[in-house]
Formats: C-alpha cells, sequence, structure tokens
C-alpha cells in the first residue's frame, strides 16, 4: 500500500524526506553564474550534508557538468567514485592508516594539512594523484602554519596539484576576518605556491565578490538551500521537505501536564496533536516547548506550537486553534515556508547541524525529485 | 591497512565507535533480576537507540534468552524479524497504510493507541495477530482517553492482546505523577482490561519499585547504559565508546581567534589539538566552546577543553598543558570515565538525544564486543 493512494480513513506512521535535486541543480547552477570565470565544485561530504551524495554527485555530474567533488572522508568519495567516473575527488579530512588502501583504489585525491600527513603521504604515495596542501589562514583549524610551510623542500612544494583554504567568518560580510584571511591566504600563495591553483571560498565566500574566489570554489550549503548569506534575504531554493502524520488528536485538559518531566502544564483546556516524529528522526530535542510546526488544511497554513519536552519517536503541539485538522493527515516540519534556516535558528543551532542529522537519518520514508 | 596494525608515524582520519555488546547483555541480566517476576522484554527501537538493533535483539535473543522486542516503526520490525524467529515484536507507533504489508509479511504486532488506528486495524486486521491497545495515563502522549475506552465494544475490548501505557517522570523516584499515573493505570485495567497481561513501566519505572512492574517491563536506556535513576549512581555498565584521531596539533598565537565566527579569541599563547569528529558525525554542536574531550597517554588521563565553534568533521581543543600527545594518537571523547549521561549534560540535552545521533551516525569505523 503506498501513502500516494489515501483513503479517507488512512493513518500513517512513518514521517517523509523529499530531497529536490531538480532546485539543488538549479542552485549549484545560480552559483556557478556568480562565481564565473572560477570553477565551480561540489561539496558532497557527510553524504551531502546528509542528503544523499550519491543521488546528489550523480544529479551535479550529469545534469550540470560538474567535475569536481569534495569529500570529508576517503569512504565517502568511494561511495561516489563509480558514479563520477571523470571526475576529480578531494578527500578534506586526508590520507591515514585507515583509508589509505581507499585511496589507491579510487583514485582519490587527499587534501595534505599537517607536516605529519605529509610524511605519511611520502611514505606511502600513489602513482598518479598529486595531493592538495590546505594552509592555515586564520580558522585555526587544520592547515599547514606558515613555519611549517618554510620547512618543506623545493620538491614538496611542487609536489601539489592545488592550495586551500578556509574562511571562518565568510557569512558575515563585513567581518574583519574576511580581509586577514584573503591578505593571507595571497601572500602564502605568492610565496609559495605561485604557480598552483587555488581555492579560498566555500559557498559564503562566494557572496563576498570576486577577489575571493580564486580557480575554484567549493559549493556546499548554498547549493542544499541554505542562506550563507544570512546579512540578505537567500537568493537560493528551498531543497529539503519533511513531513509526519499526525497520530493522534486530544483534549487536554485544564492543568493537565504534557510530556516528559510534565514541563508543560495546561493553563486552560487546550486540543493537542501528537506527531510521528521525534529526536529519533534527528529533529532537533531543543524544540522542546519552542519549535513549530504547520499543518496546510484545505490551502491554509496554521501554525502550531510544540508543547513539553520532544520525544524520541513523537512530537506533541497545540492546536487548539486549527480547525479540520483529522488524524492521518500530515503535519509540514520543514518545508518553503519554515525552512532548515527557519527551524535551526528555533532549536538554537545552525541549519548545517539540522539537515546533517535530518537527512543521514535511516527514519524517513524518502522521495527524491529529479526531472 | 588496518587501524590495529599502528605504525609510530601513522595518521588516521576517521572516528571509531565501539559497542559492548556483553556489558549491554549482563545490563540486561541484572534489570531481569531486579523486575522478576515480571517479565522482561528489549526496546530496540529507532535502530536501538542507534547502536545497531540486527546486532543487539540478535545478542540478546540468543545470549540472554528474550523473546519480547519493541520497535517504534513496522520497518525496524522488518531489519530484525529474521534474526528472532520466535520473538513477539510490537510496534509503539501502531500501524497505518505506509506499514500495513510489512505487519503481514513478519507478523509483527501493532500497538493501537487511538480510535482512528483502531478503525483502520480493523479494517486491515492480520490473521493470528492480537494488538496492543495503548491507554493514556497522564503523559497525555500517545494512548486511548478513558472516554475513548468508554465506547469501545466487548468484543474490542477481547480483541486486544496486553494493555500498555508510559510514565513520564520515572526518572524522579518521588514525584507526584508517578502515583498519580499507576492509579490511573490500575483503575483502566481493573475496569476494562482486567483480564490482560499489563505494562506500565520502561527502565525507569524498573527502579520504582514492584508496584510498578506489572507483567512485562520494557527495558530500553537502562540497558544502553544510561543512568535511568539519576537519583542515585548508574547501577549499569557503560556500553559505548567513541574515539576520533588527533589530526594536527599546533600553537596558537595570544590574540588568535579559533573556529568559525572566531567566537574564541587566546587570552595567552596556547597549544590546540585538531580532532577528526564534528556534528556531521552526530556529536551535538552545542558543546562548542563547552565540551571536554579526555586523552590517555601512557596511562594518565588528560583533560581538553573544546574551544571555538564546532564544525562538521573537526572539534578543536585546548592541549596546552597536555605532556606527549602526538598527531595519529586518538582522544576518547565517550568511554567509561566520560560516559553518555556526562556528554549530554555537558551538550545540554540527553543521553538518549546523544547514542540516537551518535549511534545511527554511518561515519564511523564501527566495531561490537560480543564473547
Amino acid at each position: 500500500m503506498s501513502i500516494f493512494k489515501k483513503n479517507a480513513a488512512d493513518v500513517f506512521t512513518q514521517p517523509t524526506l523529499e530531497v529536490n535535486l531538480n532546485r539543488l541543480i538549479d542552485n549549484y547552477k545560480q552559483l556557478c553564474e556568480i562565481i564565473a570565470p572560477a570553477k565551480p565544485s561540489a561539496v558532497v561530504k557527510d553524504d551531502s550534508y546528509g542528503l544523499g551524495a550519491t543521488m546528489v554527485a550523480q544529479a551535479l555530474y550529469e545534469n550540470a557538468n560538474c567535475r569536481d567533488f569534495w569529500v570529508a572522508h576517503a569512504w565517502e568519495g568511494q561511495r561516489i567514485a563509480a558514479l563520477v567516473p571523470e571526475a576529480n575527488i578531494r578527500v578534506l579530512q586526508g590520507i591515514g592508516a585507515d583509508s589509505v588502501d581507499i585511496f589507491a583504489k579510487y583514485k582519490l585525491i587527499p587534501v595534505i594539512s599537517s607536516p605529519e600527513m605529509l610524511a605519511f603521504w611520502k611514505a606511502h604515495k600513489i602513482d598518479g594523484i598529486k595531493p592538495v596542501i590546505h594552509v592555515e589562514t586564520g580558522l585555526n583549524r587544520l592547515g599547514f602554519r606558515e613555519h611549517e610551510i618554510k620547512e618543506l623542500s623545493k620538491a614538496d612544494l611542487k609536489s601539489f596539484s592545488m592550495v586551500m583554504s578556509h574562511l571562518s567568518c565568510a557569512d558575515e560580510k563585513d567581518h574583519f576576518m574576511n580581509q586577514h584571511q584573503l591578505d593571507n591566504f595571497k601572500q602564502i600563495r605568492s610565496r609559495y605556491f605561485a604557480d598552483l591553483p587555488a581555492t579560498l571560498s566555500a559557498s559564503d565566500g562566494a557572496f563576498l565578490g570576486q577577489e575571493y574566489v580564486f580557480d575554484m570554489v567549493r559549493l556546499g550549503a548554498a547549493m542544499y538551500g541554505i542562506n550563507t548569506a544570512p546579512y540578505r534575504p537567500n537568493q537560493m531554493q528551498n531543497v529539503v521537505t519533511v513531513r509526519a502524520p499526525v497520530l493522534q488528536i486530544a483534549d487536554l485538559p485544564k492543568g493537565d501536564f504534557v510530556g516528559y518531566s510534565a514541563t508543560y502544564r495546561a493553563a486552560t483546556k487546550r486540543k493537542i496533536a501528537i506527531v510521528s516524529i521525534g529526536y529519533g528522526d534527528g529533529l532537533p530535542r531543543s524544540l522542546s516547548n519552542t519549535g513549530r510546526i504547520y499543518f496546510n488544511i484545505q490551502g491554509k497554513v496554521n501554525e502550531a506550537r510544540i508543547i513539553g519536552r520532544m520525544s524520541m519517536d513523537n512530537v506533541i503541539c497545540d492546536v487548539t486553534d486549527i480547525e479540520g485538522l483529522k488524524v492521518g493527515m500530515f503535519a509540514d516540519i520543514i518545508n518553503d515556508i519554515y525552512t532548515l534556516d527557519d527551524i535551526a535558528r528555533d532549536a538554537g543551532t545552525i541549519s548545517y547541524e539540522v539537515v546533517s542529522r535530518i537527512g543521514k537519518n535511516p527514519r524517513y520514508n524518502k522521495k527524491y525529485i529529479l526531472g
């Protein structure tokens, strides 16, 4: 029985996740125009921020001519390698004893970020592969510090195919760190890697202007619909829709408590709906007593507040003023009007964490829209 | 190349997750003694709180004679059905149009929690299956309210195999809701389901005393090592160990910033370590600038503070005072001394959410200990 042959008396139990690859491809193409003439590349690490790296990589390869991909771990590269046969797959966390065999087999390109990793690479070199060197410019995360670059031999410096760094505050247009890191990157590049292609920016950096794009931009969050330039309205399309069925509707008597630890108490008589989605489905538990859920009933969008603590499998919301709601209807958890950015803000975190948790979660009835 | 044939110069990139099934079985057996003569059952919903339902269910079936399992969704039951052939698998979220075929094929037992779901069940009954009825006693989540039970026919009342409810505050021994829900459950049972086996408590209820165990207890969180009686020290053994490799160690100059949005600034010169695990691996991003990481170096346990914002793939910590730390060593993220309960408290959430996120995450090099 399919969820798409619905009878009036049907009830449902499983939440659904829909990924709109058409919109994702549109976002990617729009970003390509913004960064031109710099070369685009797609960040599909963490299973494409949870949305399915095999689906996303193949869609971009076949429909948007993407030939450069970034993953975090070698095994993530392994999963997409056969789907993007003529592409370069670069591995941001680099190479180690737990991944060197995968690099060799799938011809992945490691990003080398420390002298120790370079030493490991030199001891386990793979024919035909020239790694990327990651240099540190102000994030104080991964990357060679300048005193470490100075100690590299000429042969070492010539052994790389690309130089990269990463911005820390590119989602704040006027943050002083942007110019600071740009200056550092230019200086390091001109001193040590003048002949190499360079990449500094991810999709937030793409909006900072032409100075920041260099030879390649690593397009990720914006492609997935996240607003990486939150100082202005989102120019990207939403890609993610999450829905969950209403399992039960009940009266909540005045004075009654709701949920674990009885953190909500009804000051007046209310009507509640129990919706079949919880933190086990990746929804942030921090939405307890604060998040919002939407019900589209005959074209009218109704907002309901989450009340009480979110459970592993269920969330309870106040539907007192919502007319026409019935068991078996689906609630909108994330969609075009209440986006990843909105739910992340209400949960006190960032969209990246929300989509990474929800997308990779195996509990959804999943659907991809393409073509 | 295995992570277990480590050379001095090796570096590593992938975090590891170890699930100790021996300890999980021990926890289960200890709980069985506490609840005797009530029958035990194992809650393996949400992929065994993320730890792997196929591994956990099979281990309990074969090593602890467990014959009763609870899942949230039918497809979760489907995954374990062949591994526990003579067991009853009950499905807490119940049955719907999106799962009825799975119930029929794998002989799963639905938990019916509303009149609408009962109507659906009666229209799609499966031969040989008698469902569980879920009654509401104070949590105000799923379950028949008493006025709905009153409207059931005698035949309806006789059609169930078990009556269940769920406690809201069982982790607080003296919370007034415990006695309130106990009284409600006893009353509803004696009025409508006097002949049926009954289950009220999950593992937190198991510690409230013999009155709360009825015929069956649904053992979950405590079995997974979570302290469900936090008013006293944990009597369960830790089951989860998470480790992640140090990718880089660097000096942090006085005045420098760390991580996205530059939320940490070094007031004095520090030494930092970049560890290859982040919120993409399910680690709560709310540990940013507050969480702790441990390094066991030659038998000495060293504590390091997380500084700056956690990234998707990396976390940065202050290792200024830690001697002997080297790239390639593994940090302890969760273990016997810094448990799920500890990291959840530091992250501002509950252990259940942390283990559900980390356990189901596909990015770990996973290992099960059994036998």
